[in-house]
């Protein structure tokens, strides 16, 4: 195979940055004997050229000018690892007008704009690929856009985001509170200091419309994507939880909901908190990791289990992207990059579920009774339900069977109506395996 | 996209092959649309031309000449899922001599002459896909090929064996006999008449010499695996198991047995029952599932779950390589198909190992530290010890400290050959996640 390196030029030196500089010149005598390719970095833009280093970075490729690397005769592979939408966009775009292969680990941009720059590789006839922006280190990316890609995906059901699942964990296994187990999160480095975009489901958001559109073949965008966070989950509700046999996991949830056979391609698509039955692999999914099941028509279930963060396992899924756009550019190919036409979202308000709602009443007679009937108003069937005293006050514990989103609004806000009733506590979606 | 389809034969009609043709009939406009690709079959090799067939088998279609399959000018990619060694051997270097690129389901084919076959595709500049041959519909291969080719991979174990998967599950959920368990697996379609493929450990020995040649990228046959199956295994190993924390699991084990750094990569390829913390990920996979934990360098975990066979997910996984091989014909590239070197094996008995032994003895005085005392002189270090009693016997389980393989083989012909013990009744290697 041909000895002429392929050159790569790195937007970001950070974390995931630093690593893959690190895999590709400590590994590179491995990577070539697997691979048959030899690369080398020609350049690296950072913010701070004053910043300290480790010393696998070559200071001698420093550069703040990211849009000389874009630009650059003397790249093949524009490695992204910078964040952030702007200029970010605009340096992607140059990148792939001016013919480089593109390898992104951005998943907020992906879900923003990636229907836009599929269409500029399309038009340049160059990838851009991205198997790092979701679920980290797992090769769940490629397997559905290549071993996956005849397959009729129905459904997509992960755990996306490892800060979430490290707080949801320590809430479970160690009695912690919402607030000490976010703060545990920080201590060890899976929380950020402002934890919003994780805490609140955004993370999850992105990387959920980036999967839809990869296994239904359909564009969904970030702002298609229904999302609630876990900051609202209590250690009561936990409890519940784990006396009933569930864990509460943060899902992203993508799936189509026509019945077999019918060709519109309804989709939803949707990140909130989840009761997952315990004996689901999902519920066993615990500290930081990711784990995403995918249930085929023809393949049944699958599941993808691993590192969704941190630099060397992100660094990985780079170097896996790196070698494939190097294999691609040697032959002068590009992967299937099909343009996505939007997808016919449903909206979760047109949606069922089955619901675990919690309601905090002033202990009194009838009041079980004022609250269970607004259920039966709205045609809401209850599954189950248990009443547990807390002082002057009893909190009703309800979970029920499948029902209309907007029959359980309605109900919601006529609990909320009742004097008897002083707060709804709880309120989470009954995860359905089936 | 071109519209010229990709003319596939077929050699072999039965379960897969039959959900093959379904999927590649049901799903045409859906594959078109994901991929691009339209297909067509010009030809089916089966060996009963006259069998009852479902109708989505043209049998027009049929041919009880599977040579003129692989001779055809009308066919662009052999599929291969009949089955054997020969002619099956035979049958795929002529597709490849005359140009076909093949994609063939058939681990035991591969495990004893994949090194020949992928040099005749490479000096034919053609491909061979087998992404079905180990752990059914899972994404395995293609993620350890391409995702992962840059990857140090430390360690793969897995579950690759979906029915000695079943049979143990049965035992130890259900507290069946082993007897009883394999019976329940035939009823369920999950053992063959003859299963002695199955539980003897011979269909997981070939798959992890395939895993091993991947992943190590180094030739390891399938008579350089060691294996003992799941014969031996009885209600009392799974019961003291299950006591102790543990789950007992038929695994195949390839690692990297070297320190980091040391570059003579030797590697150790196995299959046998394992002891396995019930915590673990693989502890938890249930049924006839396939589960298969990767641990790499930079990647840190990952694992892959799902089905591992039956006709669906098998035809999934070569539909997969059908669709990634029609994109390689249609740009006139390969995959890497890299030569392998023989591996540096090391046999098991130069390995070490946490142990389960069980003795069962005269119930007298003296008789454990007799027993005791030989794992002293062999210099094999006890970690936990239970005595229980049987009627006139006791039987003594041990769980010992990492002990070198040949210091535990002296320890038991010690033990043998006391007169106060009657049998070895259990010997199982214990699992070690880290």
């Amino acid at each position: 195979m041909s000895q002429i390196p392929v050159r790569i030029g790195l937007l970001g030196c950070g974390n995931v940055g630093a690593e893959l500089l690190k895999l590709l010149t400590r590994d590179s005598e491995l990577i070539h004997s697997q691979t048959g390719e030899r690369f080398v970095v020609t350049a690296v833009a950072v913010r701070d050229l004053n910043r300290p280093r480790p010393d696998y970075v070559d200071r001698e490729l420093l550069t703040d000018r990211p849009e000389d690397v874009v630009a650059s005769s003397d790249v093949d592979i524009v490695v992204e690892v910078m964040g952030g939408i702007s200029p970010t966009r605009e340096l992607i775009e140059k990148a792939l007008l001016s013919g480089k292969t593109v390898v992104t680990a951005n998943k907020a941009l992906l879900a923003v704009v990636g229907a836009e720059l599929t269409q500029i590789a399309n038009s340049v006839g160059r990838d851009i690929f991205f198997e790092a922006a979701v679920a980290g280190g797992i090769p769940l990316i490629r397997s559905l856009r290549v071993s996956l890609a005849g397959e009729r995906v129905r459904r997509i059901a992960g755990i996306v985001n490892g800060t979430t699942n490290f707080i949801l964990s320590a809430m479970s296994d160690s009695d912690l509170s919402y607030e000490d187990a976010l703060a545990l999160a920080m201590e060890a480095g899976y929380a950020e200091a402002d934890p919003s975009a994780d805490v609140e489901g955004d993370d999850a958001r992105a990387k959920a419309a980036i999967l839809a559109t990869v296994a239904f073949g359909r564009l969904v965008r970030f702002e298609d994507v229904y999302r609630e966070g876990i900051t609202k989950i209590t250690s009561m509700d936990i409890d519940f939880a784990k006396r009933h046999g569930f864990e509460i996991k943060l899902l992203a949830i993508c799936e189509v909901l026509d019945q077999p056979g019918d060709s519109s391609q309804k989709i939803a698509v949707r990140v909130h908190p989840s009761l997952v039955p315990k004996d689901h692999p999902l519920a066993l999914v615990r500290d930081s990791f990711n784990a995403v099941f995918v249930t085929g028509e023809a393949v049944g279930e699958l599941m993808f289990y691993g590192r969704g963060a941190g630099g060397l396992p992100t660094a990985s899924a780079v170097l896996g992207d790196v070698i494939d756009a190097a294999h691609n550019l040697r032959y002068g190919v590009t992967e299937r990059q099909l343009d996505r036409e939007p997808a016919h979202l449903v909206s979760i308000h047109e949606m069922e579920n089955r619901f675990y709602i919690a309601v905090d009443v002033v202990d009194k007679p009838g009041v079980l009774a004022g609250v269970a009937s607004l259920f039966g108003e709205n045609n809401v069937s209850i599954r189950s339900m248990e009443q547990l005293d807390m002082n002057e006050e009893a909190r009703l514990v309800f979970i029920t069977h499948m029902a209309p989103e907007s029959a359980i609004n309605a109900t919601l806000e006529g609990i909320r109506s009742l004097d008897s009733v002083r707060r709804v506590a709880g309120f989470i979606r009954v995860f359905d395996p089936s």
